[in-house]
């Protein structure tokens, strides 16, 4: 790894282009989260939806595409996948059958703690040795980029 | 779009974890350059090798795989369409034939300005009403990310 990281550190020093540095920080996650979450056989969008679903099960297919920005062909791969998998089932609305809610299985709910973990340790990864005024800082920023970013054309 | 994208936004605010939000702004920023891009035959990947190339032209594969951090099949693949698409070439080193250089072609050097325009609008959105001073600590914050996300394991 050395060199390599050497490398791209020192690009990333003189870039001041923000999509190419959000760029650069989703490939490094991805491939980090790629290892991370091989064993249970997901990826990060997996591991985003099933965070999603901890926080709040029975939520509507519809209702977690939009309020996360996640596209909705995306979102009913990734399910197919977490079915397969026995993490995640789906019901139809007991009121409107039209509407399908997604719910963890008691496997889905046995493996919270391990992703609780990886994305916990990911997160400290990411802030390093900021102070937790600058962690702040950073968030509140990067929240801002996400809104402009959530209102492009 | 409106309440979509007010769904979002609320969920953004508050999200406080760093890769939830990276992750929430590549796909926004994905599905704005694939409309942008569609006309020259090229997603967000050959966008950022062109816009290497335009900085450095003659640069090798494997140099901009290691200085960029992208992985080396991703690069490979992405070569492909940029030949395809005749924006690019790669021709071997005179000294060391085993080393592949890249270079622009005519099509390649005329999209520039188009592709800039791109880059800077889109870079305007995501700072949206930042000031100068904001912008320039965010950017300042997010290298920080960068720099801690090219040493994940």
């Amino acid at each position: 790894m050395g060199s390599n990281e050497n490398n791209a550190v020192q690009w990333v020093e003189d870039v001041d282009v923000a999509a190419a540095l959000i760029y650069f920080i989703y490939r490094s996650v991805q491939r980090h989260l790629a290892r991370e979450l091989a064993e249970y056989n997901i990826g990060w969008g997996h591991f985003a939806i099933l965070m999603a679903l901890y926080e709040r099960e029975g939520v509507s297919q519809e209702s977690l595409a939009r309020s996360r920005g996640f596209d909705k062909t995306m979102i009913a791969k990734s399910l197919l996948t977490l079915e397969k998998e026995g993490l995640v089932y789906r019901k139809n609305d007991r009121e409107d059958r039209r509407v399908k809610r997604l719910f963890l299985t008691e496997k889905g709910k046995r493996i919270k703690p391990g992703l609780d973990r990886i994305g916990s340790e990911l997160n400290a990864s990411l802030m390093g040795e900021m102070s937790p005024r600058e962690a702040s800082a950073a968030m509140g920023l990067i929240r801002t980029i996400a809104v402009n970013a959530a209102r492009l054309p």
